[in-house]
């Protein structure tokens, strides 16, 4: 058996969660030497760090759309990684990965794992870390809100909370391509200038009342005061692609503030849709649509993308919880070493 | 000229309407003997009494997608009406006719105005009420949301607040014409009774909790609790048309409690939308089934109507604000003498 450092679940937080009680790294030893039947031995090479994992950090009691973590066990994301031992025709040593797996240095994909493990196809040499950002999962999502849902069409406003974050700063980029006219809020003056000065093209501000003639598009990542501003300045038949509220994920539901307003839903014929990007009625071809449009994007420098990685297993729960309160810049990953 | 008694808006409010004070009935003498030219003079025997007139009454600084009234002038609103006298081939005397008008014993019609004027046809002979309720603006209100927003489909649970009220009782009774199973919530008792009983073969219910398996529509017409309670029982994909929220009205916007719990729109990815049952794209064809379908339904005594019938011009302003407090039970109209 080999040392393999893990992230741990260790307690169901109530608020934030905090390092060495919620979260831990421990060595959960691992088998290295051969593959489960049928399966594969990989060792990691990123790992996602996502808000979305905070509502699994809960009460097993609790329904929601994702099982809850049980406590004890490793946290599970998308990593990527290379393939060590491989049991199955499908996948050779030395492959390229997208996986699902513990946060891990290593980890053993059973056959009936596989199916999480798709071949990483990277024809321009793009930074690997990008697969689990514009070219993952936070990616197709800012891809599915804005086209499913935003229905952009040229001309028009869009705003977006969190624009510097994994999914926003896609949305913001693949609006600006679409001819809109792109606000976006964020969380620090270094985000701002980043937004403004290095994904340039945008006309970012902090505040949707800037916009003189209103909002046609807000994309929520947010929730709260932003929904609350976004209402005051939507057009009538604006359209609200709800992404996350990331506001509440650390809020028990009777410390929430509520959200003021909700009648000009009404007055200005507003359409608020909650959408999940693995969402199956979007199909293959959908995802395959965003993964060759996006790599050739960046080939190209049309778009970019600001990865905020933190160095390291050991470093793996400081990683996290800095993500969830919004101390990322950009799409949070691990990078293991 | 002759004496006109006439519902007049005489002071914005800041919550509920006074009557006295924000709300008289004053005489606005008018010249009966003529009507202007291309126009109409008309009497008015039925007018309509709705939530959405309150929102007119506000500061005419607050913009809103329908204009505010004037102080010192009357609140106008549809009636049912008898043509008087006509300078128009498109009207005779003696004539039934929708109108949007003044709140008076009579009113003139400029050519101008002709447009919000249409003849009835009732070959029915319905009650001409009704066409202020299920037959007028309510009943396609509640057509429009049900069909265009709620989507349903036979076997799927709707839940409907303000069950009892105008655009809530026909929700229900088409919903169950189309094979779903309606919960809903009522302010009182003799309401649930009502429903219940008289609408009969509709399952009503006042909390959606009720609910073992979950809603899939839920028709909005309340706000605050009934939209963080519909939040929790509404299931994956769920549709919420929003009507209203008529817990709203008479609460300025920082007195207003917030709704919790919005993280469920991701969630579950619901869909919300607002709508204003004039929508031009929803298009006359689609008037026209609701007018001859329900017409028809009507005749059969497959749906049927609660309107609550305020008697006289003098007790104008009293009915309107007790429909706004949620004293009525059925559609609010008032009949002149």
């Amino acid at each position: 058996m080999t040392q393999n450092k893990t992230l741990i679940f260790k307690k169901i937080p109530t608020g934030l969660p905090v390092e060495g009680e919620h979260l831990v790294v421990e060595d959960r030893p691992i088998d290295l030497t051969k593959a489960p039947e049928g399966g594969l031995v990989i060792q990691n090479l990123y790992a996602s760090f996502d808000p979305y994992l905070r509502g699994k950090m809960r009460d097993p009691a609790v329904k929601s759309y994702t099982p809850a973590f049980e406590v004890d066990h490793p946290i599970a994301n998308s990593t990527v990684a290379k393939v060590l031992k491989s049991d199955t025709p499908d996948f050779q040593e030395g492959d390229l990965i997208k996986a699902f797996v513990p946060i891990a240095e290593y980890a053993r994909v059973e056959k009936a794992h596989l199916a999480f493990a798709r071949k990483i196809s990277n024809p321009h040499n793009l930074d690997l870390g990008l697969f689990l950002g514009p070219l993952g999962m936070p990616g197709l999502t800012a891809w599915s809100g804005l086209y499913k849902i935003g229905k952009p069409k040229k001309g028009e406003t869009i705003f977006i909370s969190s624009a510097a974050g994994a999914v926003g700063q896609v949305v913001g980029q693949i609006a600006k391509r679409e001819g809109l006219r792109v606000i976006g809020s964020v969380g620090s003056d270094e985000k701002l200038d980043f937004i403004v000065k290095e994904l340039g093209r945008s006309l970012m501000m902090r505040c949707p009342r800037l916009a003189p003639d209103g909002i046609d598009i807000y994309f929520e990542n947010v929730g709260d005061d932003h929904l609350e501003a976004a209402l005051i300045s939507l057009n009538t038949f604006g359209r609200i692609p709800v992404c996350g509220m990331i506001s509440n994920y650390n809020t028990p539901r009777d410390q929430q503030r509520g959200v003021k307003g909700l009648f000009q839903i009404v007055t200005k014929q507003l359409t608020l849709q909650g959408f999940i990007q693995s969402n199956p009625e979007y199909g293959p071809a959908y995802t395959q649509e965003h993964q060759e449009k996006m790599q050739q994007w960046f080939k190209e420098g049309s778009v970019k993308a600001k990865l905020h990685t933190t160095e390291g297993i050991d470093k793996a729960a400081h990683g996290f919880i800095d993500m969830l309160t919004g101390g990322n810049f950009g799409k949070a990953v691990l990078k293991l070493n």
